[in-house]
């Protein structure tokens, strides 16, 4: 079984970059996205306040430009023909000038240059130049989302990564159900199904595996009892009680690709009240399922899910779109959304996730991930979604 | 014991915000960071596909606006006069249009409107227009770094919070070291070590701890044997052997704020020739210690260590700079970097954490927390730094 992107793979996605970058009348691309880079290198790193870019010349060969921490790292990881680097950020000559020096070498300097965003960007101290105030370019082009347009339809050794995702989020869920009881902490349920899952995985899986990410875990984020009402809560360190709503989820890193998990789950006892919304919205999922086909714009799942909360007088209980892609980030384009017209084709993987949140009652999510196929779609979730299978005792 | 920032300390932040913007003579602003959102308003979250943002109206009301996913969840959470929400990313109107709406309402048409970003970014799938393009404003003028440096000196329940991750980081290593035996995998130890802390953690600080974040946890990064030579490793389960390099590293988040305390462990044994680099280390980052004096610029911090590297014939084995600031991110600007002429004052936080590395041996990397004080500094971290207390029986 193997655990990563093969070094061949790499490649062939470097080759569509450089023939999809001309197609937009590029001759060469600098990207500065994390994850990109990431898809087309295999390169995994920690982002920092240090820039880090990746960009192919008109001769099609590939150069990472990495601090000097990374230098090794790169060289020893990436399916890559030229690594550089620069001393430190922000070092008494600025990195971008560095860059500069690099790209200039490598006869970018005069031509079509491509790019994703227009200098390097982080959060963490950084501040600096614009690639286009350091590069001579004969025109600049915006291959904004390219990449990322390259990353909707997943190859089968994608879709094997995701699968085994699936596999060991889906232990770390029963854990996290087993683990579930009144008068226990959120966050101590957490970490007891986290470490016996990831613990268990790398049992399994052996040295061959590399996260890239997290291994196998299990959480609330804070949707416990009234809490669950918020669909996007935070960790509150809340403590599980009788009769609580709950909204989970499961994720897991293989090698960077990820698949999400998420169940509605009650303590000891159910009212009739939760009954009626959790029915409700399996009902919707079950919708969105049998409208994913290939062919079919995204926008009509989630047309057809707020039909049906519609006719059933819930839809001022929703509060987001039926889904969204996954693959090596938690959200990627495109969405399960009214305004998004993409159409579906076989090998993308989507989460399938309507909701129903009622202040003072609970929230009402369950998320599985499936993959659309030739046919229509497969879940690769295989978590039961019924109700008397998600009580905790 | 407060566990948080109070409601009054984030309104004063708006305060000074509010006084530093017209400073720079703009007459409201609006801001996307999703680090500085929390900062001024305390309000976590989970940012996606769909954008936020924190404006402040020219009557000096501050606004939130959200997705209305996210909409009870500011209500209820964050220090804020009002919260605005729109349906959903991408949807059938764009939420860059919504926000313009709010805009207009509150007055900042055709005024001095300042921004850190030129609008929302995010990798997860997010297009959009530009702040200048939805907005006719009189001028635009960047505020890029404003926040950021009024993160720059932590106030006194800032520190404490911090002290409060110190200690539980501490708990974490203290387990790490516990548990890391040859023939285990770094995960397998990462995990017992990060479960015991967690619950621990969670035990003694009851519900009113919110991480916001992540918990207690410790972790090697792939640090491991000959990979520890690699400054910033990913994890790469591997297995620990007698005679290893171990580098690690330990971090905590309370209400967000974070410390990190690394150490340089062996298994078992240590050869004289790691010994010699672990001790240069050791010195190294003591002779840091004794140039963190506030009237100091930081970049003198770095110069005494490079100086101290090259009368030891070890300057070819660095790879990155002394340290960098620590608060709510885990690298946050100034850096002990030859290219920083930041200034220290009381209050400011620093990781202290030189580094030597050598292919084929190892990595030698301690990583303190430290205070700058009106005296000197105070250590955060009260981890033994000395070869005797890291041998891993």
């Amino acid at each position: 079984m193997r655990l990563s992107i093969s070094q061949a793979e790499l490649r062939e996605r470097q080759t569509t970059f450089f023939e999809r970058l001309q197609a937009k009348g590029a001759e060469c691309a600098v990207l500065f996205s994390v994850t990109d880079i990431f898809y087309l290198t295999g390169f995994h790193f920690h982002p920092t306040e240090r820039p880090i870019g990746f960009f192919i010349d008109p001769e099609q060969k590939s150069h990472l430009f990495v601090p000097a921490l990374e230098h090794e790292h790169a060289q020893s990881f990436a399916a890559i023909d030229y690594v550089h680097s620069y001393p430190e950020y922000p070092g008494l000559r600025h990195p971008m000038e560095y860059l500069k020096d690099v790209l200039v070498d490598a006869a970018l300097a005069g031509k079509a240059v491509g790019y994703d965003s227009d200098g390097y960007g982080s959060a963490m101290g950084y501040t600096g130049p614009a690639l286009s105030e350091i590069l001579a370019a004969k025109t600049f082009i915006s291959l904004q989302g390219l990449v990322e347009e390259m990353r909707y339809v997943k190859s089968p050794a994608e879709i094997e990564l995701i699968k085994e995702s699936c596999r060991w989020g889906n232990l770390a869920h029963r854990l996290l159900q087993k683990y579930s009881k009144a008068g226990l902490s959120e966050i101590e349920i957490t970490s007891k199904a986290t470490t016996e899952a990831t613990i268990a995985m790398i049992e399994t899986l052996g040295p061959d595996y590399k996260p890239h990410g997290s291994p196998a875990n299990a959480f609330f984020r804070g949707q416990v009892g009234e809490m669950s009402a918020i669909p996007h809560a935070v960790t509150q360190n809340l403590v599980l009680k009788r009769g609580d709503n709950l909204v989970t989820a499961a994720l897991c890193d293989v090698w960077g690709y990820k698949s999400e998990l998420e169940r509605t789950m009650f303590v000891e006892e159910v009212s009739t009240e939760q009954e009626k919304y959790f029915q409700l919205m399996v009902e919707a999922q079950e919708i969105a399922f049998a409208h994913i086909k290939p062919g079919k714009t995204v926008s009509e799942v989630d047309k057809a899910v707020r039909q049906f909360f519609k006719e059933n007088n819930v839809q001022h209980l929703t509060q987001h779109h039926t889904g969204h892609s996954i693959g090596l980030l938690d959200h990627e384009a495109p969405f399960f959304d009214l305004g998004d017209e993409t159409i579906m084709e076989p090998g993308m993987v989507f989460t399938v996730e309507p909701g129903i949140y009622l202040r003072g009652l609970g929230g009402f999510r369950h998320s599985d991930t499936v993959l659309v196929t030739e046919e229509g779609m497969e879940s690769l979730t295989y978590y039961p979604r019924d109700l008397a299978s998600l009580i905790c005792f």
